[in-house]
Formats: structure tokens, C-alpha cells, sequence
């Protein structure tokens, strides 16, 4: 047996097998015991990941032989443009960003029923940075996206997730614990920084061990060579 | 339609997620279009890996919605060994290692009848590096592994490709184009640094593409969210 973990999200998904991301380090970690699936749509929100979720998780299996272990759900970035900016039409309201959480929890849930889904907050945003990478063409000296915008859609997915009974993790707050979080997590005050994909792949870690997946529950699929010889 | 790229192979393929890993690249490189799948046994030789082909391989499915569209077969470090050497127990004598590569061949195609099968030789090998990383207890002076042997098995892998009509990449050759190969392309003279991580993506690439697999003919399997707006 062999399980899988699917990533679900958005960019910070999408990018997770770039130089440092946070996907390729579970990979890393779990060779020989885990596959890491990526489902990673670069600016998408949770309402376009309703529209391809049956679409792009169909052809990834979960048998007994292979079975979806847990699921990780990280949308928010995206949903939290502000609806008068730049980015507006990518705006999702609140209410409608946690009906959409849930059911894409209650999708996981149907397709894979013993799997752990692990929702992901938004990422804090740096305000400045958003304003200081304005393309020339917006004059309006306002960021697309703000990190009180995002603290809320945050604090949004995670009363979804204790509604569900999921684990979650903030990394909104989390973070925002690090010193000088905005330059030393995010690369452009909005996707991961080294740092940043390295504090979200040993949060992610923590939450499997806390549900009982890791690399010592998870059996490797083939002995080390020195037992061959 | 969402192919399957299976990477089966040694430490060196067991290691492709790491920072700057061929594996991770290639993931990245195919992300919403194709997965990749690490199948890397650290030590391994094509005798050990036809003990576990059937059992690693098993749960990788490949139905029609997912089939395995690629495979790459990557060893000949370890069966390169030395017979007389402090890794000597890893030897494989050069004929059982063509042998064992014809039987790894055989085994895809009989489980996966459409996917291209890409030999890749073992890299070479800077005898110097070994000498000089060799244990405290090892007084010999002498190398476990050597470039000469690495390129007889580099050689017979190349004709065993030519014979089963599939493609290789002679990574062992390419590599000593580099400039200074022997402290750029590796780390500890035998497994890849990160630029010779780079060369085997962008010989993996160019070998995927030769067979008609690339991002342009692997549809994504999502649109651009430009489209949903």
C-alpha cells in the first residue's frame, strides 16, 4: 500500500515544485512511502475550483492499493482581491468563499472518504510590496490585495474548518511570526519566499503527524539495500 | 486525460526532489498537464530493482483517464561498483546488468504497452572526488567506483536501448561536456549537483519531446483563469 497526498490550490499550489516549494519538499520527504499529486491552478478561487474539481481529480485513483490520505485545501488568496481593485473580478465575498470551502470538503469527502482534508488560511500579504509592484498602467497607488483582507479570509477558513473538523493551518498568523515576514516569507508580498515554503512544509508535516501520517506510520515500499546484500 | 511520467532509478532518481532536483523540475515543468511519479531506491542496483519493480509498480495504476505515457530507467551507479572494492557487494557483472535492463524493459511494456521506456546511463563518476571522500576506515587509497567502469556500463546500457528500440540519454557523455564536470554537474563525484541536475531535465525534456510528449501536446488539464473571468 502505497497512499497518496493531493495539494489543491491556487498559485502558491501550482508553484510548489519550483526551486525551494514546499511540494517537491514533501516529496522529498516522503520517497519511498508517499506520492505527492499536484493540483495546483494559478489564479483560481474557490468558485473556479468547483468548476474543474471533478474534471482534474478523476484520473487520480485512491484504491485500497493506493488510497487518497489526506488532501490539502488551500484557496483564499485569490478569493480576497478587493472587489473595486485590479484584480476585482476575481473578488469572491466571504460567505460565499466558506459555502464554497465546504463544498469542496464535502467533494473529498464523497471521492475519498478516509482521507484527512487540511485546509490552508491565505498567506499574510505585504501591502507595500503589492503597491510597489503596481504594473504602469494602474495610477490608482492602491494594492489589489491586502493582508487585513486576507486576516479575514483566514479567520473565515478556519471556522470552516473546525465546522468540518479538519484540521487547518493558519498560516496567515503563522507567518507573520517570522521577523520581517513581509521580505524574508513572500516574494512579492504575495506568493512564497524560500522561507515561507519552508515554514508552510514543516507546518504541513506537523498536521500529518498530528493525525497519525508520517514517515514513521507510513511503511516504505521497499527495504534499504543494505538488507538485500 | 492526465499522462504519467514514472522516474524508476538509484539514489540519483530517489534524490530528484531535492533543491534544484531533475524530478521537481520536471514536475514543475508539467504542472496541470502531466504527474510525475518517483519510484528512486537509494543503493539499488537493476538486480535489486527487479526484486521490487512488480511491488513499486503496482499501485501507479495507468487506466486509460491516467495512463503512464513515460518511464524513465536510470541505473548502473550501483551495479557499476567495483567487484573488489569497499562497495564491491553492489557489483553486477556487465552482461546480468544488460540482462536485468532488457527484464526492467520487458516488465513496462507488458504493464504499460503504450509508454515509451527512456534508458538513461549511469553519470559520470570524478575517481579523484571518491579517493577523497573515502571513509576513515578505508585505507586502500583507492576509488569504489571509477569514470572508465561508469562508461562501460554507460556503453552496454546504450546498446541495450538500441536493441529494445527505445531512447537514452547518455547522460554519462553529456555531462563530461561541461566545463570543469567533474566539481560542476556533481557534488561528491558521483551524485548530481545542481547544474548537473539541470543538464539530465533539459536532456529528459529534449528526449520527451523527440517521442512527441511535451507541454504543447499534453493538454493542461484546466483552462487559464483569464478564461473563467
Amino acid at each position: 500500500m502505497r497512499p497518496k497526498l493531493v495539494l489543491f490550490g491556487d498559485s502558491i499550489t501550482e508553484g510548489s515544485f519550483e526551486e525551494s516549494g514546499w511540494g517537491a519538499s514533501l516529496a522529498n520527504h516522503f520517497t519511498r512511502r508517499a506520492d505527492v499529486i499536484l493540483r495546483g491552478y494559478s489564479g483560481y478561487t474557490t468558485r473556479f475550483a468547483l468548476k474543474i474539481i471533478e474534471k482534474t481529480m478523476e484520473g487520480i485513483g485512491g484504491d485500497e492499493k493506493s488510497p487518497v490520505t489526506a488532501v490539502t485545501v488551500f484557496f483564499g488568496a485569490n478569493d480576497a482581491a478587493l472587489p473595486d481593485r485590479r484584480h476585482g473580478l476575481l473578488h469572491v465575498p466571504l460567505a460565499e468563499y466558506q459555502k464554497n470551502l465546504k463544498s469542496i470538503y464535502a467533494y473529498f469527502k464523497k471521492i475519498w472518504p478516509s482521507a484527512v482534508v487540511i485546509f490552508i488560511t491565505p498567506p499574510p500579504v505585504d501591502d507595500e510590496a503589492r503597491i510597489r509592484l503596481l504594473p504602469e498602467d494602474d495610477t490608482s497607488g492602491l494594492p489589489e490585495r491586502t493582508n487585513e483582507a486576507a486576516g479575514e479570509f483566514a479567520k473565515a477558513c478556519i471556522a470552516v474548518a473546525k465546522e468540518c473538523g479538519s484540521p487547518v493551518i493558519d498560516i496567515w498568523s503563522k507567518m507573520q511570526q517570522v521577523p520581517d515576514w513581509e521580505k524574508s516569507t513572500l516574494s512579492d508580498g504575495l506568493h512564497l519566499a524560500a522561507l515561507g515554503n519552508k515554514v508552510l512544509f514543516e507546518e504541513v508535516l506537523r498536521e500529518l503527524k498530528a493525525v497519525g501520517l508520517s514517515d514513521e506510520t507510513f511503511p516504505a515500499d521497499a527495504p534499504p539495500v543494505e538488507s538485500l546484500l
